[in-house]
C-alpha cells in the first residue's frame, strides 16, 4: 500500500454537476489516495444548480460561476491548491485561462481545447504562468501502461517498428443523441465537443497512449473519418495510419459504433527484439513476447514489474485495480507535483509522468491533422 | 455514478497501523463513496505507534488503546457512528465486545473469531445489543457476485446441483514466515490467526461465497487439510467436499502453496437449467450457460444485469472496477444501514446484503468442521 | 511436418458401425499420418450391418462377426497387423481376448473392461502373449500434455504437491437416454458401460491424465458419487480426493450434468518450484508458473518445447491442432511399436508413451475404488 | 460425424517434395475425410527427387516432371480426377494451364499467380475449359468462419459497417532467409513469390476472409507497405484501409515481423445490429454481439450453429478441430464438386463455398492495388 502521508491539498472543481459522468469520477479519484479535499466548486453553468449540487456533495465553498470562484479563491486565506476542469470541451480554454490568471494550478479533462489556436495559446499561457497543468489522459495512470513505457524506453523490445492501437466502443451505434441521453448529446454536438466526435472523445486517448508508451515522435498521418449513423453531426469512426521518426509505423482505429465493444482501448507494440500488449478492459496484465522465447505475462504488482509500475499501484497482485485507481494515480501524481512546488523541492520523478498541457496540444494537433487528411483524400498530413 | 448524497458518517478504526495491509484497504474503501469520515483511531497495540500513525493519517482523535477509545467515544458529542476492526483475528472478539458495550456499531474483518465459542457468544451479544454488525467478506461486494446471487435466487439456473469453488494463492509456497514478512508471520501463527491457516484466511471466503451466491444450507463436509511447507504450524492447503440441503454438492479447494495463483477465487454454480461462472481476478464478467443455448457473457454495468448488480456499481461497462470498489460497496451498504437506523427508517434492501455476524459464525463453524473432519479420516462432519 | 515414411500397416476394426461416434474418430485418426490402412472389419454385432457398413467405408475384407474375423485374419497371407476395438465397454474383454489368441496386436478403447477381474485377467493375457496392447486415452496424445509430462519428470516444477483435475461435460444434464439418443443410451446403461457412468466414461480419462503427466503412484482415495438426473441408472457426477506416495494430493471432479461445459478436461499441477496448467478445449498451450517469475505460455511447436512435444506434433506454431491430431498421435505411436516389433528393433522411445493394458487396469481399479469409497461414507480406499 | 460414403477420388500432386510445408498439409487434408487417394505425383522440379519422394510417400505413379505427368495422366485408364498444385507461387500458372489443357480439374495453392495478367488469363482459361478450379484459402474451411458468413448474409448483424482484419506473424522478424531456412527463402524471393512478400503470403488470406465472410464488393484501398528487416527484398508489413460498395469500410493489417504473433489471423465484423469476432488460433468459437444484449459465444458444433457450420464439422462440441480439419474441408468440398460433375448432378450447395479461380484473381488484384497505392503516397486505388 502506498503511504497516506502528507498534508491534504485543497481542490476546487468547475463542471461536474448532477448527471455528469466524468465529474464524479474526478471526485472519487481525487479522494482515493486521501491527498485531496474538495473544498470549492462551480459545478454547473446554471448558478442555482451550481450552488445546490455543491451542497449535496458537501463542498463547503459553493460558487455560482467559475469566474466568481477564480476571483474569490485567489484571495481566500485557505485558497484552493488547484482546480479541476471537468466541463464539456468547449469550456476548457476559458476556464483554464481564468484560473491560471488567478495563479491557481489546473487539472483539465481532455481534449485540451476545441481548436489548435486555443491549444497553442493555452500552452504558451501555462508556460508563462509557471503554473502546473495536468491533463487527465486516464489510461496513462494504469500501472501496466507505465510498465510498458518503462520497458520500451529501457530497450527491452528494441527499437519500435509497428504499433497497433484501438479504442472501440459501441454505445453510439444508434442515434442515441436523439433520445435525450445527455452523455450522447454533448459528445455529438460540434458546439460543445469541437470538430471531432469519436475523434476527440476517444481517438485522442489512443493517440496519447502510443506517445506515452513509446515516446515516438509522430511525423505524419493518413486518415479516413466516417459518420456511420445517419444524421449525426460528427464522426463516429476513425481510421488512421501513422508514421514516426526513425521509421516506426502505427495503425489506429477508434470507433463508437462497434457493437459489442464496451471500452476497448488496447495497444500492441512490436519492436526489433520483442513486443508488448495490453488491454484496458483487463488492465492488470501485460503480455511480453521476446524473439524465440515463450510469451510472459506480467501482472500488476507481480514479478518483473519495474520501479514505476510498482510505485503506481496500491494492492497486491491478484487483487484487481481498475479505472478509478488509474484515474486516482493522476491525482496522486498531481498532488506530488503541487506539494513539491509548494515545498520548494524537486518532485518525485514518478509524478512527472502526469500528462500535461503539451500533451494536450499534441492531441489537438492530432485531431486537426486527421480532419485535414480525411477531407483531402487521406493524403499524408504532417503532425505538428 | 452513484449519488454522493447524505451526511458523512463518522468512522473509528482499531488496528491497521503502519505496515498493515488490510487497514489501508478499509480506509480507502470507506473513502471511495464519500459516506464515511475517519475521525478516531487506535491503530496499534503499541500506544506510541497508535498515536503517531493516527497523526500521519490525519485522524483527528487518536487513542493509545482500543479500550480508551471505546470509553471516550461513547461519551463524545460527535461520537463515531461505527468502528472498523482490522486487527489480527485473535483480537476481533475482545475489541468487538468493548465497542458493542459502548453502543457503537461494528464493521469487523473476517474470520469473526478464532473459536466457535467466541463466535457464538459474540453473535448473541450482537443480537442482544440491537446494534449493527458488518463482516468484510470482500468478495460479496463485487457487483457480478451479487448478480449471480440475484440470478440463482431468481431461479434462472434452476435448483443448484453442483458448485465448484476455489480460492488459490501461491505466496506461501515457501516458508516466507521465517523471512520477516509481517503478513506471512501472523497468518501462519496459531496465536494470532487461530487454528486455521489457509483455512481461516481464505477458505472461509470461498465458503461464504457459496453461501452468499446460492443461499444453500450446508449440511456436512468431508475434508483433508495439508501443511505442505515443512515447519509451518498451520495448514496451507484445504480440500473439502460439501453436501447441502436438497441434495446439492460442492467441491472446495483453497491453497496458499499453489505457485502461479495470485488471488484466484473463482466459483462455478451448476443448476438444473443452467450455470454461472465468475473469477475474482477478472471480476467484471459472469459467464451464463443455459441448456441448449450459446453461453452469454454478462458484463458489469451491461445488458442483462439485474437491479442489485446495477445498483452496486459506479462506472459504465468496460471501465473495470476491482477490489477496492468491491470493498467500498460493503462500506456503502454499511453506511446505508447505519444511516437508516439513525434516521429511524427501513434501510435500502440492497444494503442488507452486507455479511453480518451470523455469517461470521457460519464461517467459524466451517473452520471447526474442517479441522474435525480432517483429523478424523475425512469423516463426514455436520456443519452447524 | 513429420515424415510420411515407412510401410503402411494393416488395421482391422471391431465395432464402429453407422451412428457410432468413436469408430469414425479411430478411422480418421489412423488415416491422418498415413501409417495405417483399414483393410478388415466387423463393425456391428448385426452381421448384415457389419457387412454393409464395411462396404460403405471401402473396407475390403468385411466380416459378419469379430470371431470370424479373428479366425480368418489369423490365416490371411496379408493379415492385419493390429485390430482396433471400438465397441461399447462390455465387449472389450471378449474381443481383445480372441484377437490376442489369434496373435494379433490390439488397440482398445477405454475403459479396458467393466470389471477388475477381467482387467486383471486381460493384463496377464497380454503379458503372456507378448503382444502389443494400446489403450486410447486420447488426451495423452496431445503434444502439450506430453510437454507437461516431460517437464514434471524433468524436475522443472519440483516435487509435485497438489493436482487439480477436472473433466466436465453438460450433455447429460437431462435424461437424454430416454429420447433415443444412442450415445446417451449405452453410456448410461450398466449392461453396456459397466458399473461406472460418468466415472467410467470420462473420470477415467482425468485419472489417467494425472498419472500420465506426473508418474505419481496413487495410494488411496475418498469419493462421493452422485446421480443428479432422476431415473438414471449410473452416476453422472464424481468427486474424489486422492493421495499419492510422497505426500502429493489431488482433487478430481468429473461431471456430465455441468451445463455449459462441453468437453472441459483440464489439469493444474503444482510443485515445490512451479506449476503447469492445461485445458483440452484450447489444447495448444501450457501455462508455466515459476516461483517469483512471470508466468510463461508455452505454445505447441514454439520455443521452450521439449523433444517429446516437438516430435508429437505436425504443424508450425499458431496453426492449431486438435482432438483428431491427439488421437492420431496414438495411432502413430502404435504404428511405430508394431513396425519396430515386426522389424525386430527397439521402438522409438517416444512411441512407448502410448497408454497400455496396465494403464487400463489402473483405470478399472480406480473405477472400483471410487465405487467402494462412495458406498462406504467416502472412506479412504486403497487404489490397487 | 460426417459420412465416409462415396468412391474415393484419385488425386495427383505437383510440388510438395521433401522439406515442403504445404505439400504435406495438402496430403493430410486430402486424406482426413477419406474422399481422395493420392495416386500420382511430380513432387519436385528435380526429376530424381521427384521420383524418390513419390516412392517414400507410397504414391504409385511417380513422374519426373509435371508436363510428363499431365501428358500421361490424360491418357491413363484410371486417370487422376484432379491435381493439387503446391509449388511456389511463380509456377502456379504454368502448371495449372498444362493440367487444364489435359482436361484435369485443379486444386491450387494461393496466391493464384504472380501477375494480374496471368491471373486474368488463367481465369478465362478455366472458364473456357469448363473444369473445376479450387483455391486453398484454408481459413474459409473453418466451420466458424462459415458460420460467420451464414450469419452476415442472413442479416443477423444488419448491413456491415466496419471490418477489422489482421493476419500477423513474427517468424520473419529477423533476416531468417539468410540462414538457409527454406520456407523463409522462397517467400522473400521475388522470383518465386512474385512482387508481394507478406502481402502475397498472408495478407491475401486476410483479404479473402473479408470477402468470404461478408460478400462485400471492394471498391478501393489506401495502403502503406513496409520492409522492416534490412536487406529483405519484399515487404514484411502491410497496412491498408479499404472501402466497399454501400459504404462499409475495413482496416487490414498483416505482418511477418510482429514478434509474439504466431499465426494470428483474426477478424471482427461490425454491422448495424451486431457484430461477430473470430480468431484462427482458437478457431472453435465466434463471439456474437447484439445491440443491448449480452455477448454470446457460439462454439463449433454447439447450439446456434447454422446448417453450413454444422455440416462443415466432424466432432462434437468441445473436441477442438484445427488447421488440418479446415484444410480438409476444402478437399471435401472439392471432392463433392468433382463427384457431382462426374455423376452429372448438381453439387451439394455447401461445396460451392470452396474458393475458386475468381477468388484467386481478386487476390492478385488486391496485391497489385496495394503495391500501386503504396508506391503512390497511399493514394486511394481501385480494386478491380
Amino acid at each position: 500500500m502506498s503511504s497516506d502521508k502528507g498534508r491534504r491539498l485543497r481542490l476546487g472543481m468547475v463542471g461536474g454537476g448532477p448527471g455528469a459522468f466524468i465529474g464524479a469520477v474526478h471526485r472519487a479519484a481525487a479522494r482515493l489516495d486521501d491527498r485531496w479535499e474538495l473544498v470549492a466548486g462551480a459545478l454547473s453553468s446554471t448558478p442555482e444548480k451550481s450552488l445546490s449540487s455543491a451542497k449535496e456533495l458537501h463542498i463547503p465553498r459553493a460558487y455560482s460561476s467559475f469566474e466568481e470562484m477564480a476571483r474569490a479563491e485567489a484571495k481566500h486565506p485557505e485558497r484552493i491548491d488547484a482546480v479541476a476542469i471537468v466541463t464539456p470541451n468547449h469550456m476548457h480554454y476559458a476556464v483554464a485561462k481564468v484560473f491560471l490568471d488567478a495563479g491557481i494550478h489546473v487539472m483539465c479533462d481532455k481534449p485540451l481545447t476545441t481548436t489548435v489556436d486555443h491549444a497553442v495559446k493555452l500552452t504558451k499561457h501555462v508556460e508563462q504562468s509557471g503554473l502546473l497543468f495536468g491533463l487527465t489522459h486516464t489510461y496513462s495512470g494504469y500501472p501496466m501502461v507505465r510498465q510498458m513505457r518503462e520497458m520500451v524506453l529501457g530497450g527491452e523490445i528494441g527499437p519500435v517498428r509497428m504499433v497497433q492501437v484501438e479504442y472501440a466502443q459501441g454505445w453510439l451505434a444508434t442515434p442515441l443523441e436523439n433520445t435525450g441521453a445527455k452523455q450522447a448529446e454533448w459528445r455529438t454536438d460540434p458546439a460543445r465537443s469541437g470538430p471531432g466526435g469519436c475523434l476527440g472523445d476517444i481517438a485522442t486517448h489512443a493517440y496519447h497512449l502510443v506517445r506515452f508508451t513509446t515516446d515516438l515522435k509522430p511525423l505524419e498521418l493518413s486518415a479516413d473519418l466516417t459518420t456511420f449513423v445517419p444524421g449525426r453531426r460528427l464522426d463516429d469512426n476513425v481510421q488512421a495510419l501513422l508514421r514516426f521518426e526513425g521509421g516506426a509505423k502505427a495503425s489506429l482505429w477508434s470507433s463508437q459504433i462497434a457493437i459489442g465493444e464496451e471500452n476497448n482501448l488496447n495497444i500492441r507494440i512490436y519492436g526489433q527484439k520483442g513486443s508488448l500488449a495490453w488491454s484496458q478492459e483487463n488492465p492488470n496484465y501485460v503480455r511480453q513476447s521476446k524473439l524465440n522465447e515463450p510469451d510472459r505475462t506480467l501482472t500488476r504488482g507481480g514479478p518483473g514489474n519495474g520501479t514505476i509500475a510498482t510505485r503506481s499501484t496500491r494492492l497486491p497482485t491478484g487483487h484487481p485495480e481498475g479505472y478509478f485507481e488509474a484515474f486516482a494515480q493522476l491525482y496522486k501524481d498531481f498532488a506530488e507535483l503541487v506539494a513539491a512546488r509548494t515545498e520548494g523541492r524537486a518532485p518525485d520523478p514518478l509524478a512527472t509522468l502526469l500528462p500535461n498541457c503539451e500533451d494536450g496540444l499534441a492531441g489537438v494537433q492530432f485531431i486537426d491533422a486527421v480532419l485535414r487528411s480525411s477531407s483531402n483524400a487521406s493524403a499524408w498530413t504532417p503532425l505538428s
